[in-house]
């Protein structure tokens, strides 16, 4: 087992790793003792992983109840976290009550949620069982759910008390899921650690063969960079929105294809195709590099450019993404692997004559 | 002009206080120059007040747009707060923007919560013209809104960057609701301040007649204490709970009578006498200082007992009040005119007969 920790002061806590952890009561112990106790999960991780966690929890002698919800982007919604409320209120849950995320991204990003606006805040904890969920969502307090008008615009951030990661979850994971999180991997290694792009480059293979090995370096090496960002500057006040590579672009391709069409994952992998390329336009990054990024993007499953859509509908969409800044767009783009940098060093012009090249070649 | 810390780190703001501040945009300019605003009000206090608000922030060249909410607590849903976020959305209000809340206790609890989730928060500010906002729900930040199953059961703790309070707003308000405002005054005198419980007694004619020199001391001591137990807990771990001195009886006849039927205030008010009782039948209060607290409560034009209704169903309620901890229940009562006390120390059974007493009879 591997111990992370987020250094956030009062909110400080750790991300633990381990084959065989889910199910464990030990690491939770200290967290959830004596206090009642909600489980979260959907319809598709429920029948798997459900019946383990609550018999794991069992010992303790108190309260343990659980809520299923539809699986999927599509219900990332204000509806489907009034279910979560509505439960802690039908059962009583007082202010000391602990709620657990079961699942994936959406389902911890909604669960972290409701537990952050459930009596102004009680404590939650990760148990995430997808790659994606694992190497990025559960880590960094960032909860939410999507608007009819943009993905994420309404959440708050709200730190778990902690997060345990089971690698062995992945074995049931669907392979465009697997692919999905290896986006995130991929960005963290982009923005932060050549050597690390340079081992996924080598590993890609075995990533999607999912050895253990190889995953669990990608898990262990993606959270320390994500814990290290989310450490200098938790609420993204600047260094955090490099965390974001990928993701104006990305979040646009989900807006305007309706969530649930692409995996979180897959816009992700075409936003960082986009913002690589993007990146050379303006002469930042060699050719030479775009074409490894391409190259590694291709070898994880991943899409490297987006689908053909309308471009001024995508440029919209791109504007009302929350790092817009008194009325500046601004990009994570790439000087070079290993290095982001948080930009609106570019002309507007120049921006969309490149989104339509993209949209439309 | 008065102003008054709230001394919260970071998080620290100014409570202005003074006639004719509201429509005066040199105190709010630190706070909001160059950014786009939204004023949030309702049907009762936008007529009155929101020409001058607007008025008055023309000057700085920076958009401002308005969203008038339905008046009363009964519309204090997340319906409500949802309509507010789909003006931000659709209005692609940036991060950096300031949502205003100008009104009373319900546009504040609403609007800050409402702030508190945009984009995982924005700025906000409050300009109360209620006497209970005025004293007391503008200052320390707890924002949200009511559930089927209960007050304020969800929300968020959000501070705002400041509070711009003019009693000439008063001018125009009730007199019920005036009356509902001074039993949060009271409140604040009951917990921490025996003097000022004794010039309350003096004044409760002036404050009801709106002399200025009373609700100016009024409002002045009310937000002094306040601040100062705000400070010293923002997030309730124990003290802040004080403030709670008659909520939680007042929150059970408010939930059983449905939202809206008596104010808020009124319901504290009852509530204070309830604690006050059942505070004596617990040996810790002499009946003189019962009688004293009922007749200032009765000098205010408040209500002192609740009304006729279902012992059982309202002590259901009362169970579900964010103040139960671990299963038992806690009271604000008061061991003296001046001081309060959270306390657990007391048999169920005991105060179920006490309920029983207070409603039936």
């Amino acid at each position: 087992m591997t111990t992370i920790n987020v250094e956030l002061g009062e909110h400080s806590y750790p991300i633990h790793i381990g084959s065989g952890l889910l199910g464990c009561r030990d690491l939770l112990d200290p967290h959830i003792a004596g206090r009642d106790l909600l489980i979260v999960t959907n319809t598709t991780v429920g029948p798997l992983y459900l019946d383990r966690v609550r018999d794991g929890l069992a010992g303790g002698g108190q309260r343990v109840e659980s809520v299923v919800l539809p699986d999927g982007e599509s219900f990332k919604t204000m509806a489907t976290a009034s279910t979560i409320l509505d439960a802690l209120v039908s059962g009583r849950f007082a202010r000391d009550c602990v709620v657990l995320a079961l699942g994936g991204g959406v389902v911890g990003d909604i669960t972290g949620f409701a537990a952050a606006i459930y009596q102004r805040g009680v404590d939650f904890i990760q148990l995430p069982t997808t790659l994606l969920a694992q190497v990025d969502s559960s880590v960094g307090g960032k909860t939410g759910i999507n608007h009819p008008g943009g993905k994420n615009l309404v959440g708050a951030f709200h730190q778990p008390a902690c997060v345990v990661t089971d690698p062995d979850t992945l074995h049931t994971l669907p392979d465009r899921e697997l692919s999905a999180g290896l986006a995130e991997v991929l960005k963290a290694a982009l923005i932060a650690d050549a050597g690390f792009f340079a081992w996924m480059e080598g590993q890609a293979v075995a990533l999607r063969a999912r050895e253990a090995a190889a995953l669990g370096h990608a898990i262990r090496r993606s959270c320390e960079i994500k814990a290290a960002v989310v450490a200098a500057d938790e609420r993204e006040h600047g260094q955090r929105a490099l965390l974001n590579l990928g993701h104006t672009f990305g979040h646009a391709i989900e807006l305007r294809m309706g969530y649930g069409q692409w995996l979180h994952g897959e816009a992700v992998g075409a936003g960082i195709g986009m913002a690589a390329r993007f990146s050379q336009r303006l002469g930042w990054l060699p050719t030479g590099d775009v074409e490894r990024i391409v190259a590694v993007l291709e070898r994880l499953g991943l899409p490297v450019r987006p689908p053909a859509m309308d471009a001024e509908a995508f440029l919209a969409a791109m504007a009302m993404d929350k790092k817009v800044k008194a009325g500046q767009l601004r990009l994570v783009l790439l000087p070079g692997i290993g290095e982001g940098r948080v930009s609106a060093d570019f002309g507007l012009r120049e921006l969309q004559d490149f989104v339509r090249g993209e949209l439309g070649g």
